[in-house]
């Protein structure tokens, strides 16, 4: 399959439609997930145009996973969750739905659950909320 | 928590026990993971003691994220897989049991359901097998 420059995260880069934005930089953006699992659940992309982990080029994915860990030490420091996952997606069979590659970050947090994703769009208010304690942690409020 | 030496991954890196090792370079190790979710389940650690994403560089993970994607080829390459997961698990709350970094890379093929993880121990012939497949994947038989 073709990069299709009509997905939702090619939108968002492009800025033709919104997001709860949390970091920036000349190859990534950082957004909250409108449909988290977990309070802090946020998705890193890169600028590139990448289907997935097999059409990103090396240098784009280490800048991604170190844009990944950036966030994460901020969702940790806002958050304070128990623990915290990493994941991405590659293909309709292992769940990925927007086909742009994306680095799931998903807090846990002891005792609760992660809600179903892609099933539920969360509060706008909310999500505007938990973004501004993200930049908060980044120290970009 | 402070790393903890005698963590197995520890141990495979330093040689003292075995593993079925698909590549190394001077900053990562990849290797089966001894109960896969899935047929061709692999872990890729940095050689770098961390215990987790907070805990390794920036350039670690980049070198670790690169060895991924190289090996992830491999074994699309090996297997065919209809998907990809790659997931990073940090603190006990999030699913992580060893105490060393690792990303999984976890086939996945339609309409097959997950295996438990650690619940039970795969065939070590089968392991090999499937080690060496994707060693040849990578060009190193």
């Amino acid at each position: 399959m073709s990069y299709d420059n009509g997905n939702v995260f090619a939108r968002i880069l492009r800025g033709e439609i919104p997001a709860h934005k949390v970091f920036e930089d000349e190859a990534t953006l950082a957004f909250m997930d409108v449909m988290p699992e977990s309070d802090g659940h946020t998705l890193v992309v890169p600028k590139a145009p990448a289907e997935n982990l097999f059409d990103l080029s090396p240098a784009d994915l280490g800048q991604l996973i170190q844009a990944t860990q950036k966030v994460a030490v901020a969702i940790r420091t806002a958050f304070q969750p128990d623990g915290l996952t990493l994941m991405q997606f590659n293909g309709p069979e292992a769940g990925q739905t927007v086909f742009h590659i994306h680095f799931h970050i998903v807090p846990r947090y002891a005792g609760v659950g992660l809600r179903s994703h892609s099933r539920q769009m969360a509060d706008q208010v909310l999500l505007a909320d938990h973004a501004q304690r993200i930049r908060a942690a980044l120290g970009k409020p």
